[in-house]
């Protein structure tokens, strides 16, 4: 398992592999089958589509999944800190761009000491963020920093808002110690400003919104390269829009019921499993689980539109059951009446596909990879809960 | 500051005091004299009514903290997990109860190991998980385990339902190896199995429940001693009902915004912040934070009757701003009109109030303790993410 994932000493923990009976619960089990088929998989998808693939790492958090992504075609890997960046740089992976505005005079700084031991793409969104990088670049010296002018494409948060691109931009390019060289967005599976389950329409109006605007900026007289946009679920449907020249998923290393439920995959290739066990069973249509909301990620929240999940994960051996509550140690499972007639007992062991596995992955200090041999071997997820 | 909380060397990071202006964000502030009002304003309460306090430590996750309590008259700490209890065993604490059913092979043994160092409570809810715990008790040999029957009254997880208690302890009370010391139940602020904002009423019978089954018991011939109640809002309300021996609130440590709303205590009360940098400013009315679904937890969702939060947390700067909505690294601020007109700008540093601390300290590797010098000394939490 170390040797096919190629670790490197520090990312091996002391512990060794073990038998699936043999793990304390809850942990989160990846099969690193369906993980590597889901890597060559999007991969494929790029080279097909003639776009590079720069996945964002925030699934994995893990340097020893960056590289398993490189070798299979990635072009580089997507960050959201800098702090991730350093774990990253630090085990070998020299092509990261840090999609977020790093706007503090800490974090620019050291942006810039990475800068020279990796190849750095940086993000920028506004006047203030801009000057602020600029004058450290100018200040630091060395070579200019690449930066990409992030695009509000209708998600509202980060981002220049659509219309006011141009004119950011051609200030941008005017800028000492920073080279624009490209655009990039962020924006799931939306359609019109609201969230969809139309994914080829929502990718196809990303990666237009996208290409237009590149060429818009072009005619003005900024030179952008990199057209960069896509989600796991827009990703196929955005890079067939000619203009656009790369897709950044970070999801499908692992996929998730929520993109099972877009469409995008089937449970099957989801990678991820949380197990737990029932520690008690208090009613007949009640079972209390070891997992709670230290365990399952909260951010996407049952019966919410347009997913309409039932509850914070699915359990392949009782799929009428429903986790329907959390507290922070308890997960309440309702149970059906198949899950009812089932027998399932205080000590009994389930398997539950996340909501969302990046949140869930960043609640686990570590990670169990199914290997070849059917033993599980744990890795540190080294990049979690980096918030700087 | 290290010397104020008595910190082992284990305890204290590498990283020295800093002066505010230069934390990293986004980052979680304890203001460590509102901590310590909070922590000597319940262990008067418990006092002056006469019970024990047994603080549940999943909010600091902290031996220094727990250590605190202790020092203001507690009488042991709870935990949730033997992985806790271990770490808290490890840095010095000595009485421990294990307030969640303990029922695989691999934990059992763990708190057998740990009963030989630390006073150490079990817990049972279940014929089953009674029956493994005597078990390996009895094959461990040395001094009986003492154990507490956890008692559903009303929240709907683990716990014996109420009316099967008596049959539960009897059988309980006659097994090898384990020495039934008490009962015990959690239900947060709940009435006539409900969510209620009537914490006076809700501790009262919560308290009542639980006293009444003691006394059931013992005229059953089951000699529970310990009769534990009480989370944060109702541990003062369910402390004065007579028969109640111990209290075991967790949250009152820091407090939050979700305590404040209860009226369990004000704003002002709340030790913890978090403090974060606006990174972006698209719209008049849109601010965006360096602190997403990473940095703030959302088990405590906005808009949930009885509390119907705005938000995810608060700002002291911005009343009029909310929190609104949340992906992993982003945090959307939406500005009412004060905000507005503040200048709110790019680089700006605001201090939010978060729903739920609990879960919030789960999500920061280390927490930053204001000193009487007014700099910040970071602690890493050391049983943080603990899951087993």
């Amino acid at each position: 398992m170390n040797a096919e994932l190629g670790l490197s000493d520090q990312e091996i923990p002391s512990g060794s592999a073990l038998d699936k009976s043999e793990l304390e619960t809850p942990c989160l089990l990846i099969d690193t089958e369906v993980m590597e088929r889901n890597i060559a998989s999007m991969a494929d998808t790029a080279r097909r589509l003639g776009v590079a693939l720069r996945p964002h790492a925030k699934t994995h958090k893990l340097p020893s999944v960056a590289r398993l992504q490189l070798e299979a075609g990635a072009s580089g890997i997507t960050v959201a800190k800098v702090s991730e960046a350093e774990v990253m740089a630090a085990h070998g992976i020299r092509s990261i761009f840090i999609a977020y505005p790093l706007v503090t005079p800490g974090k620019i700084r050291r942006a810039l000491a990475l800068h020279e031991q990796a190849e750095l793409i940086l993000a920028v969104d506004s006047l203030e963020g801009a000057v602020r990088l600029s004058e450290a670049a100018v200040t630091h010296g060395g070579a200019p920093l690449a930066v990409r002018l992030e695009i509000d494409t209708g998600l509202r948060r980060t981002g220049v808002p659509y219309d006011d691109a141009p004119a950011l931009a051609e200030k941008i390019a005017a800028m000492p110690g920073l080279s624009l060289t490209g655009i990039y967005t962020f924006r799931g599976a939306l359609l019109d400003g609201a969230p969809t389950l139309d994914l080829a329409a929502a990718g196809k109006q990303e990666g237009r919104l996208m290409a237009d605007l590149a060429q818009r900026l072009r005619e003005a007289g900024v030179p952008v390269a990199d057209v960069s946009v896509g989600s796991t679920p827009t990703a196929a449907f955005a890079a067939a829009v000619p203009g656009v020249t790369e897709i950044r998923p970070g999801t499908y290393v692992y996929q998730d019921r929520m993109q099972a439920r877009l469409g995008v995959c089937s449970l099957d290739d989801c990678a991820g499993r949380v197990r737990v066990t029932v520690v008690s069973r208090p009613a007949p249509d009640l079972a209390i689980i070891d997992g709670g909301s230290k365990t399952f990620a909260t951010d996407v929240q049952p019966n919410t539109a347009p997913l309409l999940l039932q509850g914070f994960g699915w359990s392949t051996e009782l799929p009428d059951a429903v986790l329907e509550r959390l507290t922070e140690e308890h997960g309440m499972l309702r149970l059906g009446p198949d899950a009812q007639a089932s027998g399932l007992a205080v000590g009994d062991v389930l398997h539950l596909v996340p909501n969302h596995i990046c949140s869930t992955v960043n609640l686990h200090n570590q990670v169990w990879f199914r290997g070849t041999d059917g033993r599980y071997t744990p890795q540190p997820v080294l990049a979690r809960g980096m918030l700087e």
